[in-house]
């Protein structure tokens, strides 16, 4: 199901097949993911998307990759986005993410949620030294 | 404000003590910041939070101590829970994370709750390739 | 699936029977969706959400049915309901919504997704020009 | 601060009157607190808020009024608003909880929470035991 | 689906069947819901995940077991996560919540999650009664 | 308090100069508000965000102004954001929101709120008859 149509000839729009032909290349794959196909519904809205994506995962910058792929996928879980979370598992793995690494990650962000919740229940002040706008 | 008390003398508990004193040994500084002085109010939860706490961010594990503080955040962000965004910012800078650095995970974090969201509105069905689950 | 029975002789319950020919006629359609199928496990839930609904949704008011639904159904992506975000764009589809109002509208709730972590990354002090309880 | 005003004289509006007056009665106390008195900018909404409060929260119903406010406590620490948090532990200690329940409570959220984003980072499939709309 | 492996043979690693043994023995069942079944690729997480539920759940504590339910439920619900919430509503009938206590509980979440949306949108100053760190 | 330094001279750094004057002249007032400062910090992600803003929320699109406000708005509140729904709502009211219709948007907003969290409850099958990617 989806709420917007995925027809098979989505590429038969030129603006649609650029993205997707830039998507292969970047990825080196022939295989397009759904969310891709989905948005060709409104060429501008894939462009965009894909040109955001693409120049923060898919080039290198300060963060290396995996751990780019770590924090989207734990944006992801807490976000409760099922899509996202299997398609950046993939990605993860795809960029060297180990079985034991996963569960670490899974470790982390299921801490930071504890935490989370806790601090938000305790509503606690946040402490002074806290404050990067202070005057030093 | 909190929503239990923040006594001064917490430590007049032996077993508060005993954390606290973990606290400041393990990150080798006198500060107890006020989420911990706030689960002095029951020594049972103080206590196990700050074991879990320190055994998955204060103790060497497979994934480096930067990239940890970096995805704690990110979850911290998205559960919008103020109070962690200001002492995992902390502690990421703590443990090196550069201005730079912030910046770019804040780009990632925003990336990922643009797609999320995305996602979730166009409820793409999850391709068939993510299923970690499936016979191969 | 679902956490309570969808039995198909809702309607042999009366008060069931009287919000199904009320949705019905409200709507102009034989279509009940599953939602309210589920509800009928408990009348009065039922009862008193159709009414609400009724009431400020399907009813004119100040804001136009449109621009309600999309309002709806941007807090139905934020907070990742699944069957909301699908009964909402079909709900919109119906009052109106065009393929490319569509795209405009993830746009926009995309943006404010992306803000909103952004934000809430920062930490920003809150502009006193914002307070719209302040003295004049 | 607020995003309406929060005006000393709000009672001067005959219908504002009359649901403090309500509030004071059902709650034998002459503290009406910030959400109340915020909600007086639009009679109506203050109304219909405050009826559906008191039907649920403050009338005799087939859960106990401590489980009531100790569920709404929980649900206002996953929704990540302050006010509310700090309002209904207010509340539930009002009608009994102890500190010692309340480190219990926050010990289940926050079970809760971890295991909420453990299963949203695994995916796993739904049990087909668990589905209460299966012929049985 | 799932993003990690679910093998029939899970057991055949003897740390996994003895948390299986346990989760059995404790629940009186031989049903091993997917959760646990999915958690097996990583035995420490299991065994962790494990003893903080059976601890906290299925062990006599404070707050009575269909409270604890209740609470977890809520909590489920408020963050999207659509297996914990078909899971916790099994457990929540198993330990005897009533078709009437079930329409109550949701009609106290959604009453939760309407006015944390509210004071969101208000953002109503926290009143000073409600500061438990306060001096008295 | 903030994650980053608010510099009162961040304009020494012409790239920072540049984005504060053109939020100016859009936006035809001296105030810039306190997130604009704060992403002083990073010229290129003050860059970025801005130029997105200003694409869709300052610029003549689809959807008229005032309602795209009331979109994002929503989102803000949805999000628990509090920066962001607090300059959201100041931004909706400049675009002639009046206060029976904000007190509308937040009946919207808390109603969706409301169905989002039952439906997440019931956790209903999605109806055949909202899958907009099914063949016609």
């Amino acid at each position: 199901m989806a709420t917007v149509p995925l027809p098979a000839d989505a590429q038969a729009d030129p603006r649609v097949k650029a993205v997707f032909d830039d998507i292969r290349a970047t990825r080196k794959t022939d295989f397009i993911n759904n969310l891709w196909r989905a948005l060709a519904f409104d060429p501008p809205l894939l462009e965009r998307t894909w040109a955001d994506v693409k120049a923060l995962m898919a080039t290198p910058t300060l963060i290396d990759p995996l751990t780019k792929e770590m924090v989207y996928l734990a944006v992801s879980i807490a976000n409760a986005c099922s899509y996202c979370v299997h398609s950046h598992t993939a990605a993860a793995r795809a960029k060297g993410m180990s079985e034991a690494q996963h569960a670490e990650l899974l470790a982390i962000v299921t801490l930071a949620a504890r935490t989370n919740h806790l601090a938000n229940g305790l509503q606690v002040p946040i402490d002074d030294a806290f404050d990067a706008a202070r005057p030093s």
